[in-house]
């Protein structure tokens, strides 16, 4: 079966050189409900405006992307990105948004572990202020060629993991590019029942034209986009799908073109 | 503790345009006692001339890079690969190499499934002629970003649990480049005790200067090396470590610099 066009999400990244404004705009001509802001998209501080451009226009938001990038060498930069992820957080509550996005950052060095426990504690510290806010928290594993440079969680199993620490404002964010390689994909979509709190996809094109800016559009490349999204619906996820890509010759095509690629992939491939 | 120096192994594609004459001799000139051959650098067909060269240079060989790359869209395509990897194993079983390096190969299509398959069926077929042989098949999980193109088993989880479905006669390679980002390295390692033939070691580069190419020399990059040598030792493996590196500018440099540096990086970084 398809995926119903009513949670196809535009992920703004997608057009990634359009403003917030323009892309609220090609949702609208596309015939897509929702969208997904990023933070340096927004006006600077107050995001009221930002909310209403996009509540007037008739669009839902899926997610803010981003908070995380919690390791740092010293614990004053640490408290520096705590706090960026509390702005956050009240952003995403400002704007409606019912998940705030985390890649959560790299080693400042050759400790993985202790890189991993900083994410931990850094997420402790955030929690009881997403619950107060009613917005969650989504770990979104990067794909391991990310483990050096942006996210030392790199693995669904490792995402499970740690949401399961927590109650149910910290959950998983499944993004297809990130996890479609791993062999205990399903098992682990499976185990996140209950935690999945965003779903993302594009696709892997072959050979990868750059590790960061060469996503494909949903149908170009090698993922199984319709298994692993009726596997994350059975693990009971019914909200919103995100496109979200990262490539510069889909940033340089104008906004509604791209938005109009991006539903009839949607219907076609997802 | 440091590696011991008996324990390095060059592997040729560290020198990627030279000759096996060339990397013979930058290994004695820099003291290096084991070599890695690579397939596409012997004669073609009889390896005699070959293993004569290595041997009469006082060398040994720690592994024959490289058999796999099993799936294929259809069943005759199989059967060639299986051929060839027959091929493969005579030749190592010529050069005196205890292990044939599997590059298990990517899928055809989209059915990751159904590629993993494939690889499982093909050394359940070459099991038993490597056994004959006293030749160890070595699966060697690559990086994931290599899951579309190069190898279906990403994952060290994963080539262990094909190599316990075996005899002795199959067993799993590490390359530290390959599995450094994976949160169930070290258990998986421990998991691997009597099963591991062979390590590789080189580093990550931050940025990742390219996909394929821009491996690192020890000690350039971000991979805790010695932390998980000394693992995979506390594990049981006592055999050779190849350093193993795809890079050109280091392919550019004359081999015996190359074979130096490396001497001088394991002793310094493994």
């Amino acid at each position: 079966m398809e995926a119903g066009l009513a949670k196809l999400s535009f992920n703004q990244i997608t057009s990634g050189h359009a403003t917030l404004q323009q892309a609220v705009e090609a949702c609208n001509a596309a015939g897509i409900g929702w969208i997904a802001p990023w933070r340096h998209k927004l006006a600077a501080g107050d995001v009221r405006r930002d909310a209403r451009l996009i509540r007037e226009a008739g669009l839902r938001v899926s997610s803010l992307c981003r908070g995380g990038l919690f390791p740092a060498a010293t614990a004053e930069e640490r408290r520096e990105r705590i706090a960026d992820n509390l702005v956050a957080l009240e952003q995403a509550a400002g704007l409606g948004a019912g998940v705030l996005v985390l890649v959560c950052g790299a080693a400042p060095d050759r400790d993985l572990d202790g890189a991993r426990r900083m994410v931990e504690d850094a997420i402790a510290e955030l929690a009881p202020e997403a619950k107060r806010l009613g917005v969650k928290l989504g770990i979104e594993p990067l794909h391991p060629m990310f483990a050096a440079d942006r996210s030392v969680i790199v693995t669904l199993g490792e995402a499970n993991g740690i949401a399961r620490q927590f109650g149910d404002e910290v959950g998983v964010v499944i993004d297809a590019y990130h996890v479609w390689w791993d062999p205990e994909l399903y098992a682990e979509i499976e185990r996140a029942r209950g935690r999945i709190v965003g779903f993302h996809v594009s696709d892997w094109i072959v050979p990868l034209p750059d590790i960061l800016m060469g996503r494909g559009m949903m149908g170009d490349g090698c993922i199984e986009l319709r298994r692993i999204r009726q596997a994350v619906e059975a693990a009971g996820y019914d909200g919103a799908i995100e496109v979200e890509i990262f490539n510069e010759s889909i940033w340089n095509a104008p906004p509604v073109e791209t938005a109009a690629r991006v539903r009839q992939r949607y219907e076609e491939f997802v």
